[in-house]
């Protein structure tokens, strides 16, 4: 390597509809040499960037690097050659993305870098449903953890019967392949089953759906409906608020109901 | 009233940047008739809207409306005038915003109404300061509480033990005004006081600043600091993260330092 790294951006991209990029986002997109991107930004966001931009490190792995690592190494071997670099993120670089290891593992190699946050899903989605994630009447806390997690493991590290004892809502992200499990624990832990769910399908794309529940017939409901990831799941008595407004929840540009039906 | 009422945007404005705004919400700033607004979204993003189009509901308190009923009542007047209008809120409406309150108003009015979610200063302010809220090694959760609640009055909503049960990240919005009653609190509930913590000011405005500190030692430092409102308080292992990378953390456009010294 010679002269001067380029800069690398862990940019967030919202939940995946373009208009809930953020400004500094939008022009990054346009201004950087290389856009190393997984999946998670939705394909809208992806198909806006010009393709001899864009690289897929979600389809990276091939035996000799996981992913995570690939992407570490790349981030470096792109910005000691000098290019400017947008490392793209589905929702907030931060919130369960990995944002955090990503930017140590910058700063070991000396790279300079910069953090552009984004929208996750876990706010915005609900949002645009009609759903507050707190509420002076209803929720006076709100706590994230991930799904991805089986909570039945006994090294699980998600405290999920102190997260029912906050009494705030709880959201799930990467939220329905282990439903059963968490929904379960959370019975368990002593949550009545009647507490209101939202189950709330690739938020902000325009095949957006939004699935009512409660934590006792969530399973049931989901199967029915036949959710599938990228999905989140709100649990709360705020989730009940939707039913007073939907009549009045407006569309995304362009017509299409943003918000489908309940199944 | 005769004809279509108007369309209510209720814009989350995110923590100060103008280039964290979301492409919509910018969109929308432009487009619409009136903006609603109060001090939240800071003195850039007030700036940058045309001065015609403005009401500070913030200061329209008069003895005859509490301001949340005034705003609500104006929103209202408008839409039904005909006016495209935006509800400009700090960070996301939803989180701990009254926005909630808002839009159920507007749906008993029969308003049409949309909700643009923004990046709430609660994960956006760690962000830009090198602080993921989550981390594989750190914090498999974050919630998220308000300050304003005093957590020594006997029918105070929030469940501190419970939250410091769950093991992940606090963030605690307005956090300063009460700063010493729910760091007590905290560690009544059993948190060690050597849990690290950082108090950062004005996120993602020109003059933003960080405090490093520990549960035990927030007060002080705050103090010794002169920490002022908007500021957030985070509490957790993720927040020594900041330590190792502030060195590579790049500048705000412009080339203002955007993250100053710790005192």
């Amino acid at each position: 390597m010679s002269g001067a790294p380029g800069t690398v951006y862990l940019v967030g991209s919202g939940p995946g509809d373009p208009e809930l990029l953020t400004v500094k986002a939008r022009n990054l997109l346009e201004s950087v040499d290389t856009v190393l991107h997984d999946t998670l930004p939705g394909p809208e966001i992806i198909d806006s960037i010009p393709e001899h931009k864009r690289e897929d490190v979600g389809k990276r792995a091939r035996g000799e690097w996981t992913p995570q690592e690939y992407t570490n190494h790349r981030l470096v071997e792109l910005a000691d050659a000098g290019k400017d670099v947008v490392r793209l993120k589905g929702g907030d670089p931060f919130v369960f993305g990995r944002g955090g290891e990503e930017m140590e593992h910058l700063a070991a190699a000396g790279i300079p870098f910069e953090v552009v946050p984004g929208i996750t899903s876990a706010i915005g989605g609900p949002g645009i449903a009609g759903i507050p994630v707190t509420h002076r009447e209803h929720a006076s806390s709100v706590s994230f953890v991930t799904g991805h997690e089986d909570p039945t493991k006994a090294n699980s590290a998600i405290e999920w019967e102190a997260l029912a004892a906050t009494g705030g809502t709880i959201v799930v992200l990467m939220g329905v392949g282990k439903l059963e499990q968490y929904t379960t624990v959370l019975i368990e832990a002593g949550m009545d089953p009647a507490t209101p769910l939202a189950l709330i399908e690739r938020a902000s794309w325009p095949e957006m759906r939004v699935v009512s529940a409660t934590v006792g017939t969530a399973v049931d409901r989901a199967e029915t409906a036949d959710v599938e990831p990228p999905a989140i799941t709100l649990i709360g008595e705020v989730a009940t608020t939707r039913q007073r407004v939907r009549g009045f929840l407006q569309n995304r540009t362009g017509g299409q109901p943003l918000v489908q039906e309940e199944h």
